[in-house]
């Protein structure tokens, strides 16, 4: 089949692979009909990837139809509509029914297209091991880019903002503004935020949020600006969707007395410079975390197909999967006010 | 001045009476821009009112500027544009300062225009207890008719929903769509609700509902109607504001599995027939209170002035306060498509 | 094999039945090596049971080896240590797994022992459905007596007062010092209340609360005596262990402003003449519900087996399964200062 | 009067100073009755103080008796029992209202014996500002010694626990085991944790936390214990109480999956060594702060005065005033079994 390939850093291909097999009698195997590429994507393809193999397929977003399932699969069928979620577990041990299933007991917990373990979806097809566990059945009134949005982008963003606690009518600034951090925006406004200051250095991306509304704010002179506005209090609660030192340092210091900062972004530091004096004195509450995708898909699920969060709002580009390395050079440059990049296998 | 009076059942007359007098060293005196009838005011013009008072001035929900304040009054000055909560306190008991001022430890909780003891506010002028805890100061974003309904209705809704301690993408019925019921719709979204079925008999007062997002439904046959919807789950939290014992039987019949009922409407009854089984066999929790409007009000100003919910939208009919006996025929008899009436002193 | 029957109000024998059969690949047998009255156990007892049948085994307490598992039963095995929990679910859909078994999808919810559907297990030996789901292991620090209370007695008194969601150092009643209301005074404590008023008729019973820790109070006069001791400002919690439409009156009685009424006693009534208008004044918050068990039963066995809370604290007498008849006479009249009765059926 | 003052790093002197003066009419004078040394007075022992003053009484850890009140006090008269709550603020503003004195809105948030702002109260008497925000009547049932320790440690080390959300049945380990850290397993006990592991290096402290039934572990090897003994889990919470870098380490390796870490030791680094990478993995959240004193007191009052917390366990030494220099080497020293001291004024 053909499939997008990592051949080293800055190199994307558009390849032909192996067809997926089946893992094993719990497996199940999907016809992609559209992934996405989503922001840890370009650590791959900057070569800071997660793993050293090359030519193996990438991409963890996708949505599409069962086309075989094992022996054991007892919850999806042939011809199910399903999105992929990017979080794998085996399903069934007691952390995974709970819906940790990056804590999964079976040693389980994984991720497609970060090296050659487990392939990736942008793809024709993907092989999905523990098929009950790690597939979702669509609604029909949930589109498919809303679809792309709930593998990852959009639980990552409601996993970071509901640990944060939002109050009802609490003032929230988000800190990037890319896929995760506007359905972070989103996430923000759907539990009840009063204001949400988006955070960017990009006009467009600024504009995105500003459309959802959000009051942007350019990153230069964000403290500044968000002090004035609220008169000195600055942030109940401060999202964190990009993960490099000096975005986590803004974030923090766009926390007001009792603030709580929330940081999805991923950061690989082991001794980040963390500022405990004015930590303690504003008495700030600091959580960090990877998302278990399943875990929070019962309530966004019901959210989307209420049309409470819209998260196609953030899709800003489909692509045929044959222009998967254009693609990755669009979005790993953030020109064109690229925002989110749907691939379409069937072009 | 002018002032509208109970002259027994169905009987408000447009009348001349006393000024008001400032209430001590700690009461103001404040010129009625605008006042509203709320649905207790409607339990006087029935002739079941709290007092066998005759010839009192009614009334309790009223905007306006201050015009007198007493010499130990800290916060408020002559000019100050100010709202007038409904409910009363000393102020400064710790009951008081934690807002809840109908368990004020000095006895000072009240409410105005009730009986003789504490005249309303349906006039060209009211004098206010304890100036300091019982008015508010308006923020200029806020309008004079959003501003009538932060002094009863709007608290009332949104205690009742609080308490029900709504989550993000639950499942909401409200019982009676008067304005506190509309505010509560408001307030069911505001707090992240999925959907919110609104429930009445008048045509009217559903389409009010329906424009705000809510799914309207007839009262008559609430129950089929929502367990269809529902797929026979009906109801993760019911919020009712009438108080009959018909409508609170209908609300407890909406509520699915541990299902939250909050009552706001007043009903007096010492015997109301509850059902315990069903209660008991679908885990139920029934909450029922009166509204102290000081304690509702941080957060609801803040959402007020960000445009989160939009109280304004409850208000049908603007009037001159000489034609106040018509308003009050009109909203109890529920014709013209009424909701929220306004009454205007100057006029 | 030996087992007690229900054979007519007042009449509990000890005879022979069949033994128990395996239900179906997913069934377990359990060998007794003890087990409880229950409160409920009196309904039957008194003839106002769940059922018309005669001559099922009752009971719903027990703890014992497993002697027989079928093929599909994965999680336990011939030998195993084992508790029986009173209600039962088949264990695999959303709902049991969410530990809501009182509310199974597959229509498995039920309990042991209400009538010939599901016998009993003051007996010999018992027959488990879904043993997956309705069997639980026993750590070695647990003893038989703990186990016993653990099946029913102190998940029940756990949940209601988990769901009055017990604050810090509040005030707490509980109503009823049967085995649920020792319990619930138990759950009060670990919950940290500050104090807990126990409220019985019976001396006996309110000294082994005493011995607890709560301060025992007779029921004639608790709101008056209760309404002293706190300087008139009654409880934040009150427990309902009984389900009398009197016990429940005076349970409403014994909340200040905005308590929480928790009512685990079994009441059927269709209109409960509950006051409206004194709830509304209080602000009350009732709930009322059945417990699932198994829900429970995670955060019981870390404090049971941490020591933190003693359950075998409420049993009073031993005795062989060949004394059940007098067992139950000894526990329905309230004599000899029993409390919880456990049964020996090697005896 | 006599009073002990800073006189340098390791010199603590007992020295004749001038009486108190009233602040001004808000203001009080306590008559010392007893007067704690709290971990910070070691920070200004050691000569990294709060400010460069010398010669300035130390201490803000007093109870007493009032003599003499400014005319706008209006809750406290001379011949009150009162503890000096060791943080103050004006008492009056929204802030303070809510308990959040360390925030004053009207600039007086601070705390005794810092400096030669606001002297402090290891002296015969001290002076109070703002004396009805700043002072709290003392129950008869509330021992000297336990007073001292609601001053500042109990309160402190409380703040922390609650911060961290101790669920019933939770494993919680207390890093340090000085009288904060003893106060914080006892907090967490009456929170209902389930088991609390109590690290330090010292035996006797490791002693005293055993005796309060938490599980002493030495600091060495307190991570590699603590996971054998969870079997691999590790905590739920962990509270820090130390505040140097290598005890806030520990700490954070001591916390499991989804673990929360609260530090009320004091910290000033800007630039402390923070595992993203390992906080990511393990889902931590980590909360820090400084307690404002009256804002945990209404609870803490209440569990001391009903028992549930005894707070007297801590206190190891009662000396004299006098011998104020002695007891701060003792204590510095960390000898003789040293936990908490208190001070007698009068000896």
């Amino acid at each position: 089949m053909k499939a997008l390939t990592y051949e080293g850093p800055h190199n994307i291909a558009y390849s032909t692979i192996d067809d997926p097999k089946l893992f094993g009698l719990d497996g199940a195997i999907v016809r992609v009909t559209a992934c996405g590429i989503c922001g840890s994507d370009l650590h791959i393809y900057e070569g800071h990837g997660f793993s050293a193999d090359l030519g193996f397929c990438v991409g963890h977003e996708s949505v599409g139809e069962v086309v075989e399932v094992g022996s054991r699969v007892s919850e999806f069928k042939v011809g199910d509509r399903v999105m992929v979620t990017a979080s794998t577990g085996c399903g069934r041990c007691s952390k995974c029914r709970a819906g940790f299933v990056l804590a999964c007991e079976r040693g389980m917990a994984g991720c497609y297209g970060l090296g050659a373990a487990l392939p990736g979806s942008q793809a024709e097809a993907v092989g999905v091991p523990a098929a009950d566990g790690n597939l979702v059945k669509l609604d029909d009134s949930i589109s498919q880019d809303a679809a792309i949005m709930l593998t990852d982008n959009l639980p990552t963003a409601w996993y970071g903002a509901r640990r944060a606690r939002i109050g009802v009518g609490e003032t929230v600034a988000v800190v990037g503004l890319g896929p995760v951090g506007l359905m972070s925006v989103a996430s923000a406004f759907a539990m009840g935020a009063g204001r949400v200051f988006a955070v960017d250095l990009v006009p467009e991306r600024r504009a995105r949020a500003e459309a959802m509304g959000a009051e942007p704010i350019e990153s230069d002179d964000a403290r500044a600006v968000i002090g004035e506005l609220t008169k000195g209090k600055r942030c109940d609660v401060v999202l964190e969707a990009v993960g490099a030192d000096a975005t986590i340092q803004l974030a923090m210091g766009l926390a007001g007395l009792g603030g709580r900062v929330s940081i999805v972004g991923v950061n690989q530091s082991r001794a980040f410079p963390f500022d405990m004096a004015m930590a303690q004195i504003l008495e700030l509450e600091v959580v960090i975390g990877l998302c278990s995708v399943q875990r929070e898909l019962p309530t966004l699920l019901k959210l989307v197909e209420r049309g409470r969060i819209k998260p196609e709002i953030a899709v800003s580009h489909h692509m045929a999967l044959s222009d998967g390395p254009d693609a990755y050079a669009l979005f790993a440059n953030r020109v064109d006010g690229v925002s989110k990049v749907v691939l379409d296998p069937s072009r």
